[in-house]
């Protein structure tokens, strides 16, 4: 049965790394001792290493252990035989590239699925979707492909931002970027503000957090969902 | 000899669409009576003939009229036969996959350093650079690569914005994406504000508009450039 928690952010502003997740992980890891953190998507260009350390130091909050996956000599082993599942924000891009690369994405779909707790922030929560096409990120190298995990039946809009009606920036709002995604693409996609997150259970999706969240469907008005709502119908 | 200008966008606010360069259009393009418009980057999905009508409303203003390249059945022949070239904005990811799947791409690169006079609004700018990897657009469709025209030696990011001081919001900022960028590339990035254009006269590259503009490169620190700057040794 999956089992997952997919969030917007890993930070919220003026909290550590995390912060506001430890009570819903100490919950979700609550049978793992050590948690495998794939590093890729590299914010900033962070290495391996240094990422997995500041992901360490957050865990240990709640007494987990962490090891990053690129530590492994045989990933694909790393990742059948993980207790958990974390992985990190950064650029989705390079997530997705390396995710393809080193033959992961199937691996990876396969043991969520299967039922190994993941959690997902930002770039690792875009890429439960059913493509990356609704990410935010800069396309800073070229991915193999835009596919993803396709662990929930809809698509990711992380770091969900409303227009700001005060700015005279002509650049595209999110939300007609999303709409632009609509001329093209009919997956739904789900706008996830920051301090929200799903909790995945079986087939069964929940809105987590006290935010609402914005689902975009092609060809129709944007809803608002509150908090606590069933997303299971959502595809 | 190579004659474009390169904005950052085709609209100020409270403005008409291209209202405030119809002065530098009118003698950019004196010689021509047709100018060639690309319309593939279809913002908000607009169809390509929409996209072309509001486009020579624009150009009706200083007597000039426009065609679309979609309406040609050689789209090759129309660009070698064109008396000037406007590509405008839209979605960069479907813009540089038309240009690409149309056998495009080294065409137009080929007239415009021909000296056909070329104009690019956003995505259009966009593209003059080695490569739209630094776009603000989301990958709403899967470009069969990310190589763009490369008439000019460095990577353009139009639309440029300066990090909100007072935003709680943990999205990265312009800056942290190029900047992030750089830890995979080492292509130059020339940050553009809404206002700024640039304008390129053989090899001669210089900054136009009232606005500074925002020089990163790799591994150093960014640098702001006044306006009427000379950017020819930018690579």
């Amino acid at each position: 049965m999956k089992n997952i928690l997919i969030a917007s952010t890993s930070t919220l502003a003026n909290e550590e790394f995390l912060e506001y997740l430890l009570p819903e992980l100490e919950h979700h890891f609550h049978n793992c001792t050590t948690i495998l953190f794939i590093p890729y998507a590299r914010p900033g260009g962070i290495s391996h290493d240094d990422y997995t350390a500041k992901v360490a130091m957050a865990f240990a909050k709640i007494n987990k252990k962490v090891k990053g996956i690129h530590e492994f000599e045989d990933v694909t082993f790393a990742l059948k035989n993980a207790e958990g599942i974390f992985t990190g924000g950064g650029n989705t891009f390079v997530l997705v590239s390396q995710l393809h690369k080193k033959g992961l994405m199937t691996t990876l779909s396969e043991v969520i699925k299967n039922g190994t707790p993941y959690l997902g922030t930002s770039a690792g929560s875009n890429i439960c979707g059913l493509t990356m096409q609704t990410t935010n990120d800069m396309p800073i190298v070229y991915p193999p492909s835009f596919q993803t995990l396709g662990v929930i039946p809809f698509n990711l809009n992380p770091h969900y931002l409303d227009p700001d009606l005060n700015s005279n920036h002509m650049g595209e709002t999110r939300e007609t970027r999303i709409k632009e995604f609509h001329a093209y693409n009919t997956v739904p996609v789900l706008g996830l503000r920051e301090g929200s997150w799903l909790d995945v259970k079986g087939e069964k999706i929940t809105l987590k957090g006290n935010l609402n969240a914005r689902v975009f469907k092609q060809n129709q008005v944007p809803e608002e969902l509150e908090a606590e709502s069933d997303l299971s119908s959502l595809k």
